[in-house]
């Protein structure tokens, strides 16, 4: 057989047959040729386990699939901090996939949060694009390395649900590029991913499936991809359109009209052949390379189940821990509240919808141990606080020496397909855990959550553990962590508001059904709350351990093209623990808008109770760096940067300024616009000032503080205001040129 | 002689003629032309009081210029929001130009207060756009029927002092349409300025000198302008570019080279003669319509000083008045404390700075009234407190029954030409209005400052009274609104929020020297923090009065193209007052971004105590407007708006909701784009989904709370992922589009 990534084999496919290829079999299978032997393959959600349907399929996660291991999804994850975990992660997936016979995995997301209401950011690692893209590479290396491809969703700046198909994304190039292509962009160079998946949603009025700018120039040209663009499904409006822009699968296929509205564009030369052959191309080079049988076979899904658990337990975020509240002596001696104890949330809803291989729930984990003193206190299905139950649970509180409440939002309320309208939890949780609260000084509050939630209960609780979507295993994992089984490490991906109002999209968050426009630009997450200097609730970064890390003895090094970081952590505490430090960067080099400072590295750390380790880490060129729309460069400036090193965003006991040159030296030129405060600033230009007699004008009409500040503000074309005449103007400009 | 506008006269001028009328002959005049008889007119600053500098002229203020009435700063004028006011303003201040031989005054200012730390706010009347317009349009109207032209300034989005001459302002369309450039707009339709005066910065990268879009597109093609653009002083970097885009006058000339450089451009091909020919007309129009004599003549400079202190003391705000601590009894039992009573700051610095014709300043008006109780208790040149100083002041403070604190920025920290880095008082004064609020419950803090400041005392003392720059009369005026003689009525036309983090260009503003970002967008002002739900200190529109006004009897009725807005306000307090009711228009219509409300009208109205007034305001179109920038069109939606009106924009008694039709009916058209959700909603559209099977398919779907949410945000074309079929869809579509 001739091999189909052969130009050879091209020339053997019709028209017709080259038309099929380009569009979806059906909803998750690419079209294979009899007459040639060509082997159809199969793609299957999601980011978090795998949901391959067995029959009526359909996009939307409303129909059963095949059993899988149901991982936490992405939220809880990237809290983990940790490349290794999601690497291992990848790999669970990939064997999954392969021996159910699915090539292609629709997954990772790695779309930016820039709303805690979008319906979708349970699926997505982070605000922060480092943290997005380093945690992505690490599993798409780990999927991949098992054979299988994967599909890196959703092309891109996807950050809304409602009216997700049409709606166009409108932002400055820098915010595209800086935000919210970065992640992709660190992928696609660090971990080549099979497949892109092309998003629903517009950039700038243009449909992302018909977007040459998005799919072809920079994605390809520009950063190197050689895979296939897929799109979401039902995101092609325009097959003809999409193809011309860089699309090469669109999916599902419409049926037989997908492949005569290809023939047809091409009989009547809206569409060359030869366009339509880069496309069958790549489809059969994705067929060739990530082809598996397709032959379910047996995989060891109590292993999964069980490295499900640990990166559970691994990732989950210890918020506060009052006067060691936690970790609980057991799992017994505690007063549950709350019905998500019992019917736990631990997956979103939508494509990433997963038939749990068998689910723990924290309630029977806990019952297994012993407990017998639980209440359910809300129901799931209201909002209202039922008063009887709400006593009933206080009473049981006060008897109780410490209480566990599990609170979080009902999966109605959250889910692919449509946004939230508030970060509030129902208010029979907040009434429930304001009352207990208020009777019980040990009050422990576990969470289950997509996406930040406010809590106004914060400061009146004792404890309070992040477990957001935490998988199948959420209830081993929950408990391993407030038992002090797992020491907590991880950090939060994403800033928790004190309440919506301080994020940067409120108000503006689907306004108009029609664009949604991004104010915040770059500003984004803990960008924005630093930039304004708004408290948080709980920053970027943060999490609590059951020990404590000191952080000392940094030194940077400018290595040139590079800097080098390195400090010492120590674990100062009694217990072991893993420990995520971040390496921020202050630029205060550019003329431009800078975020305060940004993330540039992270790097998570097991220590030993009382172990030192030296952390030794490189930041490139990139970490220094700012997009510049005008020269469509990422642009490394001259000048003083701050590099920062500690716990979170907030919390960062080291820092060292460093003053880098990146550049070969070239002095400003001095022009008729060169602002006179640049000039008197500086000390090498003071000769050429004195020779044209232009020193004595500004030096007499700078006479006050006043005039001085003015002055700084005009540019030397403006002299001529102050009694510089035109000549002498010239004559200043030829000389302060010559000095170099 | 041919008259000077006649083509025959063009014709008789020589091409270097003709190049010297397009630029000034110096400073503050055109050139003349001797051979034809043809004069020069002379124009002065500024906005605020006559700036005819006698000699050794310069454009910032920084040298002596004849005697002039200084009458408030236009950042306390508008507090006044009285139109009458403004164009009595205008009378004298076109009274004292044609009477000093002036032809064409520099002013008003009008462009929008976005950061409190813009240098020259105090300049400015407003953050809104209609307050602006009404305001300077009324001014305007003033000045010019005094055979007086004026210059409305500085024209358009000049909202920073730092590199002001090349900054460039990037803001989105509808930004520029509906916040930056309305009010210029509202008073080149209303009120036929004479010339408008072109400021130095850039708009999205376009010099503003050189904006063809700005001065030929916008100003004459739409707005109907016929009048001159000049250059503000220095604001021409190319001349030739300059005459291309509608430029009419350089500001001040360049000398012999602004004159050769046009006939070397006209020479050279660079420039047609026609082109030059257009501004020459419209400088010799201005002249001829403008001209005064140019001899100067006696005014009536004691009335005008009268008219200052009324107008101040109408205009000052009445922040706050605890336990009816003002009015005071009289000007003499009371502790004065704070050197701004006694050098007080009454005016702006820049080009606004006029040589008062009589100073009259707290202290000595106090004196006069027999009080002998007063201290500097800090120093203005300082900022750190003086220890001593406040302990003096507190002992003062203890012994008094009632403190008067005059507290304020020092000039030397807000001026023309920089812009501020703060918006708190020095250190000494609020240490010192701290330390005496804690000794005396009757603290009155008077403020003199030309922009928002922070308040970080303003719960602990008992009243507050902001006089901004109150002109020469400074210190009569606040007296008289002190003791009651004038009750006040001036409410404010820019927001205070809290601390300058609040404000929406924090972090931003100023943070790249070569542009400014216009991140708030249409959200300036109370638009952002009533968008952002944010606490101001005090809000926009707020100003307090020693009687009491109720609101009540608000119909709203449609008049077809307009609406009619009538509502009553009583006295119900034991003196006369005044009282600026304010109509707000929520728009709930349109599907784009809306602020939560917009001014669109108000009314300043006398009330004698016990009195009732019925107030009736017709709103037109534009009140119920948006910009649309994709179509270039004012857009008035048909759907829901609510009429809010009240004190204050967070004071609002009255609102009606009133649902309007401004356009001819027109059903949307159902497209594959069109929405599930929309397609729900319309009970019309029924019978077609029954007819092509697609309900059943919807219906099976929406099972559930999630699903339901999910579907109404598919459009129709992705329903093939839900079980229907293209042929079904394209039969639904044309059945739908049947359906009107």
């Amino acid at each position: 057989m001739t091999s189909p990534i052969s130009n050879e084999f091209i020339q053997q496919l019709t028209l017709t047959e080259k038309a099929s290829l380009v569009s979806g079999k059906d909803f998750w299978f690419t079209a294979g040729i009899d007459r040639l032997n060509l082997e159809k393959i199969m793609m299957t959600d999601g980011p978090s386990g795998l949901r391959k349907q067995a029959d009526s399929a359909d996009a939307l996660g409303l129909n059963q699939s095949v059993k899988a291991i149901t991982f936490p999804a992405s939220a809880l994850t990237a809290a983990s901090f940790d490349r290794h975990a999601l690497t291992t992660l990848g790999k669970n997936l990939g064997e999954a996939a392969k021996n159910e016979g699915v090539s292609v995995l629709l997954g990772p997301g790695i779309n930016m949060k820039r709303s805690p209401l979008a319906g979708r950011n349970f699926e997505y690692f982070s605000e922060d694009p480092l943290v997005a893209g380093e945690l992505g590479a690490a599993y798409v290396n780990g999927v991949q390395s098992q054979g299988v491809g994967v599909s890196v969703k959703h092309f891109a700046a996807n950050n809304r649900e409602n009216q997700r198909f049409t709606s166009s994304s409108n932002m400055s190039e820098r915010a595209l590029r800086e935000i919210y292509l970065a992640a992709f962009e660190r992928i696609v160079v660090n971990a080549h991913p099979a497949t892109l998946m092309c998003s629903y949603n517009a950039i700038n009025g243009t449909l992302n499936s018909q977007n040459f700018k998005l799919l072809t120039k920079i994605l390809r040209d520009e950063w190197g991809f050689d895979g296939v663009v897929m799109s979401d499904w039902g995101a092609v409006a325009d097959h003809v359109a999409a193809l011309r822009a860089g699309l090469d699968l669109e999916m599902p296929g419409k049926g037989p009209q997908s492949v005569t509205e290809i023939v047809d564009a091409v009989n009547h030369g809206d569409l060359t052949e030869a366009t339509l052959d880069i496309a069958v191309k790549r489809v059969l080079k994705m067929v060739h390379d990530w082809h598996v049988d397709s032959q379910p076979k047996p995989y060891d899904k109590d292993a999964q189940h069980e490295f499900a658990r640990k990166l559970a337990a691994n990732s989950m975020v210890l918020l506060k821990n009052d006067d060691h509240t936690l970790p609980l002596a057991n799992a017994k001696d505690v007063a549950i509240l709350g019905e998500l104890a019992d019917k736990p949330r631990y997956q979103g809803g939508g494509s990433s919808h997963v038939n749990a291989y068998r689910i723990t729930t924290p309630l029977e984990v806990a019952e297994a141990a012993g407990n017998t003193n639980y209440q359910a206190a809300y129901s799931l299905d209201a909002t209202e606080a039922d008063a009887d139950q709400i006593a009933k649970a206080v009473v049981a509180a006060k008897q109780a020496d410490k209480v566990v409440i599990f609170a979080g939002v009902p999966e109605a309320l959250e889910s692919e397909g449509f946004d939230k309208t508030s970060m509030a939890l129902p208010d029979n949780q907040n009434d429930l855990i304001t009352q207990v609260a208020a009777v019980n000084a040990h009050t422990i509050v576990v969470l289950q959550n997509g996406s930040a939630v406010e809590m106004p209960w914060a400061d009146d609780v004792a404890a309070i553990l992040e477990t957001y979507l935490a998988g199948e295993a959420v209830g081993e994992a929950t408990w391993d962590v407030l038992t002090g089984v797992v020491n907590p490490s991880g950090k939060l991906a994403e800033s928790f508001p004190i309440k919506l109002a301080d994020n940067p999209t409120f108000g503006t968050f689907n306004a108009s059904p029609l664009t949604e426009t991004y104010h915040d630009d770059i500003f984004v997450g803990y960008r924005y709350y630093d930039l304004k200097q708004r408290a948080v609730r709980f920053p970027f970064g943060y999490g609590l351990s059951y020990t404590h890390f000191s952080y000392h003895d940094l030194t940077v090094t400018d290595k040139d093209q590079s800097v080098e970081v390195s400090y010492q952590i120590t674990n100062d505490g009694d217990v072991a623990g893993q420990e995520t430090s971040q390496i921020y960067v202050a630029n205060h080099a550019s003329l431009v808008e800078m975020p305060v400072k940004e993330l540039r590295d992270f790097a998570k750390t097991e220590l030993a109770a009382g172990e030192t380790k030296t952390i030794t880490r490189t930041l490139p060129r990139r970490a220094f760096s700012w997009y510049n729309a005008e020269t469509s460069n990422w642009q490394m400036d001259d000048g003083d940067y701050t590099i920062f090193v500690g716990r979170s965003s907030r919390d960062l006991d080291l820092h060292q300024d460093v003053t880098l040159a990146w550049n070969p030296q070239a002095g400003a030129p001095v022009t008729p616009d060169t602002y006179i405060g640049a000039i008197m600033a500086r000390p090498d230009l003071r000769a050429a000032l004195e020779e044209t007699d232009m020193a004595k004008s500004f030096d007499a009409l700078a006479g006050n503080d006043t005039n001085s500040e003015m002055m700084k503000n005009m540019p030397l074309r403006s002299a001529i205001m102050v009694g510089v005449s035109v000549d002498q103007l010239n004559a200043f400009l030829k000389l302060a040129n010559q000095v170099k």
